[in-house]
């Protein structure tokens, strides 16, 4: 058998996952664990590692019918070095981490390393919702907003690895706090975070709704895309008038990229598409197309739902070291 | 001698400029002609065709000698089929002309076709300020605001040909009307028509100032760069403020495209910014580097003045011929 597969790990806070996946974007086999974050950067190293041969069992195979190794990482990288900046969730340990070398000489594979949601876009690049195209925005709308571009084929990393940080692009100058201290980013306008916001003012200034109950029920602290989903369908009218805002505000912030980058598609995922479903992209789309400059081509740019979902980690993953690891 | 030099041609609604430049950017002879619109496109390209042959000659060359022909076009253009989708000051005879067979045709040389901004940027990259850089995003601000991005050595024309449109960029939701008709984009906050409009509403208002008698003494009826830089310059409090803001939406503009693309470097032309000159550019500088979610290597994003001026237009034209027909 040649070296035909990948294995693409997605590092998260909770859980490690790490797949076999074919060329064609097939996951051959899986394995899944608890992240022990407790461990620091070696011991998690240990556990990926473990993850990586057991989905490489589970898939019948053995080390040497795998081409190479991609890891998403929850936080900022340089993934020329293979090195982990930081990772806010996973402590200190991590800072300056050689994550690629630490890997690759436990397993004695090829290690590509980049953060999570570039991984993300590639992966809808390659196997989801971007297949087919040369350039490619990826929005994911979460607790936070962020982005991918893929112009030409290629991941773009950027000057300072620093590229597709869309949720921090100023669509009101002078607007809301976003969670980096400066205000008017997309992400505090159009975030499941910037939702939360103005249901929660919604409800302190005594308008009646359906979500302390559901919340109670739920024995949620944070208003998940799940209760959001929940009040919305039930018509909760603080949630109906949070939602159609932040679908406001995400159909500008597209409309900036895509005067500046003009793609041919914008794949959009992440927590609350997933729970709004395709719906959710209607206003976003009549907003957009109100800003482009080219109104005459606005229907060629597509604006569409990402469809990886829980798998958009390792497949994403695989699809990193296919691109970089490719001879 | 080798086919070392290409022609530029700037064709603008006033004058055609057309120029012999070298490999390195040097000019060795021009020709500057007034545009005859109203002989309409055909009339127009005749105009071209004869301005492309007096400045070989000047240069002291044949056209054996050309390696090829660039044109700047003030307006839309498909640059691959070298057509020009409208040019709005030129009238209706170029709606979809044919620009670059029609002039291939009468010279036998290949030609180049792209918008003057585009061009602009190009020649900036090449020639100007962005010499050396591999990624450069280049903004000029006038009567509007336009852009031109070159990654990896590359200009980017878009999936519709349409990237660049920085002016049309959302960066205040709802905020003042644009040119295009839409709300909040950074041409109606940061250009000089914004500025103008800004100080308009001062004097509407009732506010003192030395404007309404500079425009008497030039008799202009439009408040232009120079007009907005000598009131800025004598400490006219309504036209500082104006200033002051739109320096400030610069910064917050570049701060959107650098989160998003990050890019090496970021040059600033056009108009205002040759009238007003480098202390232009601390304001803007500022305003963006709050914004960068990359604070840790803010420094490392140049934000610096575009260096070619009024020869901009030909220098990027030829080197939009060197980079499209380039062997």
């Amino acid at each position: 058998m040649a070296k035909e597969a990948y294995v693409g790990v997605d590092l998260g806070g909770t859980n490690i996952l790490a797949a076999v996946v074919d060329k064609k974007g097939k996951i051959l086999g899986e394995f899944k664990c608890k992240t022990e974050g407790e461990r620091g950067a070696s011991g998690v190293t240990e556990q990926m590692v473990g993850a990586i041969l057991a989905a490489i069992k589970k898939a019948g195979m053995r080390k040497k019918n795998i081409a190479g190794i991609g890891i998403g990482v929850p936080g900022p990288v340089h993934p020329q070095e293979g090195i982990v900046v930081c990772c806010a969730n996973l402590g200190p340990t991590w800072n300056r981490y050689p994550l690629r070398e630490e890997v690759g000489r436990r397993i004695g594979l090829q290690v590509a390393v980049d953060n999570d949601v570039n991984v993300g876009a590639l992966g809808e690049y390659l196997y989801g919702a971007g297949r087919g195209t040369k350039d490619m925005l990826a929005i994911f709308v979460g607790t936070g907003i962020g982005g991918g571009i893929i112009l030409n084929g290629k991941l773009r990393s950027g000057a300072r690895d620093s590229a597709g940080e869309v949720g921090h692009m100023v669509i009101l100058a002078d607007g809301p706090v976003c969670g980096c201290g400066e205000k008017g980013h997309a992400e505090a306008l159009a975030s499941r975070t910037a939702i939360e916001r103005d249901i929660r003012l919604a409800l302190a200034s005594g308008q009646p709704s359906i979500i302390p109950q559901l919340m109670e029920e739920t024995g949620h602290t944070v208003m998940s895309a799940g209760i959001i989903g929940d009040a919305f369908d039930a018509g909760d009218e603080p949630t109906r008038e949070a939602v159609r805002r932040a679908q406001y505000y995400l159909g500008i912030l597209i409309s900036a990229c895509v005067n500046l980058l003009d793609p041919e598609i914008v794949v959009v995922g992440g927590g609350m598409l997933e729970r709004m479903g395709e719906p959710y992209l209607e206003l976003v789309r009549r907003v957009a197309e109100q800003h482009y400059i080219n109104k005459a081509e606005a229907a060629r740019v597509r604006i569409v739902r990402a469809t990886l979902g829980d798998h958009s980690g390792v497949l994403g993953a695989a699809a990193l070291a296919r691109e970089r690891l490719a001879q």
